[in-house]
């Protein structure tokens, strides 16, 4: 059953995993690239967005003619890894609900169903399990979602770190909604939903033991009620990707290469909280890079931009939302930050491990 | 965001998580039944199937009128973490393919898309994944399936076992199927697909170190090809289970509690291979409790078992097919065994664990 594989080049300098192929950077992506892709490419897998959007009419028809034709279906998958379990802000179990909610709300799709598999680590105590399933299931209630299937595993005490878990999900796909990661043009208006870095900076400070004056909390929400919301000002939106692990900075590099567009923005208008450029300085981040797990990053036409705006403003998880930039038809693949002092740098993929374990 | 929560009875004579709560047995089943259904149930959820049967009609139709109405899907999740990675006969990537196709087969849905979650640790040759994930690609081809959607973590060093995959899958269940745990019926004949005991032996022989003049394979194999010979014989199928975690044993009390009936069945009629009855001798193991991972147990009017196990004689996966009993009006939700000297024997739920980390 095993074939015989051979390791490609650009993997060979890492003869083993480390732990910077699992942090949505270069190596992440030349994981998956060179490893995963040849191996298991379809078409529907080079998608590349949040989640997979299954246009039934293709698949099902030769099967079931007169049904499921015409309907798209979105599907994702996550496994929610993060150390520790519970953080301010928030616990793994609601990480690992509004994480696939997003990805799933990242399609345009309307979340409708998830299954969770657990894996949990002998010697876990039966409190904090229940804990976080009574966690999982007010995600559900908030995101208004339903967890139709499940599935419990045990490993070795020293084989796990208390629980991981692992979400996928299903959503249908408004009939006039194109969302894509290959679908900004030049001419598209860039727009953050809010303070950037919140997440990351929460569970940092946490691990370095940090304290601030006003605590740092993860951002971790559903954002498909803001989704709606932003579909309803306007269904002409070009692409939307929750900007986690890698940050602002590797969603805008993979939209500019999947869409072959050049990004230019001014960093003086992302939302950064105090704090966390606080925390930022402190440890050497730049918030551009660190993750976020209930902020999105839009792509919309000039002309559609002020009223989706204007919209997020007016929902309680787009509040601080901004317009940071814009695509262009220049510099295709790279991103292009404008900085104070009126000079400009290119903001590329993060390499590795900024922050291991961090959803 | 954490709900205070509290360990409900039968669960607080484990203050923490041991092994026997992932081995399919009781101690699982009250995990489930009393942690995780009080918080998260909902009829999906209760349906207790290998997957879980969404009726689109009800769902979708406010949303999409037209389109999705009468139209069922199948969805199922599955995360795999077995111990040694490579086995005889197979590997962990293989039979997470596998595993979910089968569990979305014993809805009689038509396998269509899977999801695959991947939790790297740290320090995994590359050559392993390498082999591993095309094996997943090779196991997808077997059985017709296309992976779609996929997910990346690395977890440190010493907090995982070389990898663990989750996968997701969905499928379409023809409009004249109707397969599910609570509709056996007096009257019902069970049969097996073939041999008790295969994947779980070999394991245990490679754990134990045991070697044996004919070597004991694992029996992993996608059944959603028999499962359709099977529907094409006769579509009145009342109820399919593979038998994994828990083995025969636990299939067919679950079955037996799922639709409130007895089943009766003779153990000299169980397909059992001389070596894995050898092993299980010596170990002191019953095979009717050993897993299997390419094998169904099928729940048949009486009228229609002949045509349909001379369809699954006809399968290659279905050849040592065999009747092995039948559903009683009488002592309701018990499994009885007729033994070879005349006795009977009440065949229980196992408790706890028998062999973890067994998929």
């Amino acid at each position: 059953m095993i074939s015989s594989w051979t390791c490609p080049l650009p993997l060979r300098n890492y003869p083993t995993i480390v732990m910077g192929h699992g942090s949505g950077g270069k190596m992440m992506s030349d994981l998956i690239q060179h490893l995963f892709t040849p191996l298991l490419k379809n078409d529907l897998l080079e998608q590349l967005g949040d989640s997979t959007v299954i246009d039934f009419a293709r698949f099902a028809n030769g099967h079931q003619p007169s049904a499921i034709s015409h309907q798209r279906l979105a599907f994702t998958t996550d496994s929610f890894v993060i150390s520790p379990l519970i953080f301010p802000g928030g616990d793994i179990g609601e990480l690992a609900v509004n994480g696939t909610v997003n990805d799933l709300a990242m399609s345009g799709a309307k979340p409708l169903f998830l299954s969770a598999g657990f894996i949990l680590e002998e010697g876990l105590p039966m409190e904090t399990l229940g804990r976080i399933a009574a966690s999982v299931a007010a995600a559900c209630r908030a995101a208004n979602v339903q967890l139709v299937a499940g599935d419990t595993k045990v490993v070795n005490k020293g084989h796990g770190d208390g629980l991981y878990i692992n979400t996928s999900g299903i959503g249908v796909i408004p009939p006039n909604v194109n969302i894509a990661p290959n679908r900004a043009q030049a001419g598209d208006v860039v727009i953050v939903s809010g303070t950037m870095g919140d997440h990351g900076m929460a569970i940092m400070s946490v691990r370095e033991g940090l304290e601030f004056e006003t605590p740092i909390k993860s951002d971790t929400a559903p954002l498909n009620g803001l989704v709606e919301a932003m579909l309803a000002a306007s269904p002409q939106i070009h692409c939307l990707r929750d900007a986690t692990r890698g940050g602002l900075a590797a969603v805008l590099n993979e939209l500019a290469s999947a869409s072959n567009i050049g990004i230019e923005f001014d960093e003086r208008q992302i939302p950064v909280r105090p704090e966390v450029h606080a925390a930022c300085e402190m440890l050497g981040l730049d918030p551009f890079y660190v993750a976020n797990e209930g902020k999105l990053v839009a792509m919309i036409p000039g002309a559609e931009s002020e009223s989706v705006l204007a919209a997020m403003r007016a929902h309680p998880l787009g509040k601080e939302a901004a317009r940071i930039g814009s695509v262009v038809d220049d510099h295709h693949g790279l991103v292009v930050a404008r900085t104070g002092i009126g000079g400009a740098r290119v903001v590329d993929l993060p390499a590795g491990e900024l922050l291991p374990r961090i959803c």
